[in-house]
């Protein structure tokens, strides 16, 4: 672990020395001293190329204040790496050195990436299934209550979270920030050509410390809820754009940062979609290491086909009460399938924010069984002030999580390739990898008995199923005694040899895990 | 009716000479005398250039058969217009001449185009409200079942057929075609570099019989149901583009055609999708009108999403189960859907042929309520031979037709800018035109009572609604007696100021039908 504990100092005690080992993905960074006046901001420019063997990375440096210039990197690569810099001030020129990538430490993975068209998987492999939580404006809170979150997500099932730069304004997020992202004075005088470092080490020890708890940070780069009160909403389009270049130059060494362009994007009426096509272009062109990159609609779905998008961020709590319709979008952008917002558990007034908690579970399983990724949320009303969890962080009063911990032990235990439909838009019920392994999922129906049939894709006779019965709400696995025989019933079904059932306990929630053990006698 | 004769009596008996008059969006036809000798059909280029005013239009003409050329043109515009011939060949080289566009008698509306985003009008702006049938290879059955099936057509609800220009070979389709495309001999030796004018006079003529019965030709340019027997589904790309270029110069002056580059495009495994991509922008390049272009799927989705794509044809039928699910292709594509495959009304084996008449009713309401559009196929297996509506023609066996009669009489009397969903992603039920009209399905519910309330949007208290009671299987309309006064209820509906209720039949298949009729007295 020592790697990341240095990584992390780094962050909180900036040093003017860089390290001589860091791991493979870790973030290295080298510090420089530079000049402080004019507007080191925009007069100063300073990238850097690190080779190794063939391998080259040309990065962007950035201004950290205080006459400190960073460069930052992270290796995808074991092995002795190279740099030297390149600046149009003389301090910050040509100057080199040399680190080595080592091993990564265990739970290090590398960045999360798209795998098998439609999942994700790990730079190392290791596929990553998505768990997802909001938590918008959780950085903007004060040290106390982030704390806390970071604690309720230490020991909680989500390995993602939906997290904003700016702050929020917006109804039970009316209190003000610690840290602005720009010199000036709130709420509205700022200078959007000088960053405020002291905001970026706070992010960034924070993406730092979700980080080490293998959370990915699905980092919302613009969204609506300013409505004017500070303007990060509505600058113009050169702060726009200096604001994605600064931010990407800081954070892209981070392995588990995701771009998230905005939340709601339809809903920030200053601007256009030919301004999200080009904010896309400008954070692929500007990240070395092409982290994932999408956008999270209001009511105006984006055009996820653009070839700079990687996977599609959707809202629509419609689209997973019913696995027929979440796979859908599979079909139509041809990448995974990430419903980051599908209404929350909760009870506030707003229609969005008042799911049961097994609402909220059977819309996780109906994206599994499509072969997509849901994302959580929670709006309880807190018992002394505005503390939603969906906002805020804090502490879960939901139901949720515990199951979505059940469903996630159930998909690390599931094919590294992916849970995909089985007989897409004939069967919503059915997902797994043919002829291997299988989901049933029965979402509110309470069935007393299965008959064994599955789908022939990837079937033949005499090969012999094992059956186990999960209750997704009350989070068992209960196996089926014996096994089950394939043999054809007709042009597109498989069943039993001995005609064998499934007895079930008529409860809804129910699901099936289906294994292929061996092939059979027959 | 003049004009409409004249143009077909060119198609029966090619003349040398233009006419002097055509109806605007009429097909107008000049013939000139021209080599025979080597191959017309690729030795010889032929163009005109059609002016009026500021307007120009360069087409493509065409080698018809014992040295005859012809040029068609679809004027857009009234007037009088002039041509002018170029060629590589002198006989064909600078001819003019003109003619005059003269207003379009009382059924000719002009093409279908797209409209309001998501729905379809003519040129003239006359709603096109899109209900269509499927006989594949009805052109390719001999005159007496082709008349047959003209006549079924002609007393039906239909105003778009799906129709192959190739022959087809499939279940219950293997009887040899009367024509050929190519010069050569069945099954397989054909000179792709020389088309059959035969096969052309006679497609041209059915197409003419369809436009005058009102019905757009929704043409299939390829299909895979050859699987080599006569290799039209896999000839080299040369021959391919080929033929596009020559369908596209005979058949664009048509105002009824569509292109629709192919049926179950992905089970054509010798092409790949870059091959859609070219032949795409060839039919979009040689076409001087901008014919509706499309492409149907087999369980890959095309990306319809590309420019080139007018609006989306798909086959699922899943996705008119339900309108939540047929609505989220309106969103990924931005463009209107038309679910041209959603199974057939039939009996048999197939999963995809035996749909009630019920079922196959409900899937076009449901896809009307999405704000979508659907498309009817029938296949009962035929008492004596085999012939199925659905790939041959004939006379209807099924119950649905009549209830698509129905609807289309409810389509017609709906808003012109077309049906949408009133609460996307929230209210399965309802589209209309928010504050003036409203469709709400109930589907396979049966309820008893329904009680008046609707989503805010265009609304505001006090105003006057009238409500009847649609039996969309049954074809009743029953006016509900009195009038419905809007009282806001919630942050979302509004309801009668005085609660009251709709009591309906507790059958299946009810929908509601509710237009403002007055601001109230509130």
């Amino acid at each position: 672990m020592r790697p990341l504990i240095l990584a992390l100092a780094f962050l909180v005690v900036p040093l003017a020395l860089a390290q001589s080992s860091i791991e493979r993905w870790g973030l290295f960074e080298a510090a420089l001293d530079g000049p402080a006046d004019g507007n080191p901001f925009t007069d100063v420019t300073l990238t850097a190329t690190f080779t190794q063997a063939e391998t080259k990375h040309d990065v962007t440096g950035f201004y950290d204040g205080s006459g400190t210039y960073r460069v930052r990197f992270m290796p995808e690569v074991s092995g002795e790496w190279r740099y030297v810099t390149h600046s149009n001030r003389h301090e910050l020129d040509g100057k080199s050195g040399t680190f080595t990538a080592v091993a990564p430490s265990a739970a290090n993975h590398g960045s999360v990436r798209v795998a098998h068209t439609f999942h994700f998987a790990y730079a190392d492999g290791t596929p990553f299934r998505q768990i997802g939580t909001t938590c918008y404006a959780w950085i903007h809170q004060g040290d106390a209550l982030e704390e806390a979150t970071l604690k309720t997500l230490a020991s909680s099932p989500f390995n993602k979270l939906r997290m904003c730069v700016f702050p929020k304004n917006y109804e039970w997020n009316k209190n003000d920030p610690v840290y602005y992202p720009f010199a000036g004075t709130p709420p509205t005088t700022w200078d959007f050509t000088r960053f405020n470092p002291e905001f970026f080490h706070h992010l960034e020890k924070r993406l730092a410390q979700l980080r080490d708890l293998g959370i990915e940070a699905d980092l919302i780069l613009f969204h609506p809820y300013d409505k004017g009160r500070w303007g990060f909403d509505r600058m113009d389009a050169a702060s726009d754009d200096r604001y994605l270049r600064y931010v990407v130059a800081r954070l892209a060494a981070f392995r588990n940062v995701w771009w998230s362009l905005a939340n709601e994007f339809d809903f920030m009426k200053e601007k256009t979609e030919s301004d999200w096509d080009r904010f896309f272009q400008i954070v692929q062109a500007s990240d070395p290491y092409a982290h994932l990159r999408s956008i999270h609609n209001g009511s105006k779905i984006y055009n996820h086909t653009q070839p700079w998008v990687t996977h599609a961020s959707i809202q629509n709590g419609a689209a997973v009460v019913d696995p027929e319709r979440a796979v859908l979008y599979r079909d139509a952008y041809r990448k995974p399938i990430v419903f980051d917002e599908v209404k929350y558990e909760g009870n506030i007034p707003s229609r969005w924010g008042q799911l049961s908690a097994e609402e909220l579970v059977f819309r996780f399983w109906n994206g599994l069984i499509a072969g997509t990724y849901v994302g959580h949320g929670e709006t309880f009303l807190h018992p002394a002030d505005d503390v939603l969890w969906w906002s805020k962080g804090g502490v879960f009063q939901g139901q949720s999580p515990a199951r979505l911990a059940f469903l996630r032990q159930v998909m690390e235990d599931s094919p590294a390739t992916g849970i995909d439909m089985i007989d897409k838009w004939q069967d919503e019920r059915t997902a797994g990898k043919a002829g291997e392994y299988y989901l049933i999922y029965f979402g509110k129906d309470t069935p007393t008995n299965w008959p064994f049939a599955l789908y022939k894709e990837g079937l033949k006779d005499g090969l012999v199923f094992q059956v186990e019965i999960l209750d997704t709400w009350n989070m068992t696995v209960t196996a089926v005694p014996g096994t089950f025989v394939t043999k054809k019933r007709d042009a597109y079904v498989f069943e039993d040899a001995a005609k064998k059932t499934v007895a079930l306990p008529g409860r809804p929630y129910l699901a099936l895990r289906i294994r292929h053990v061996a092939e059979g006698t027959h």
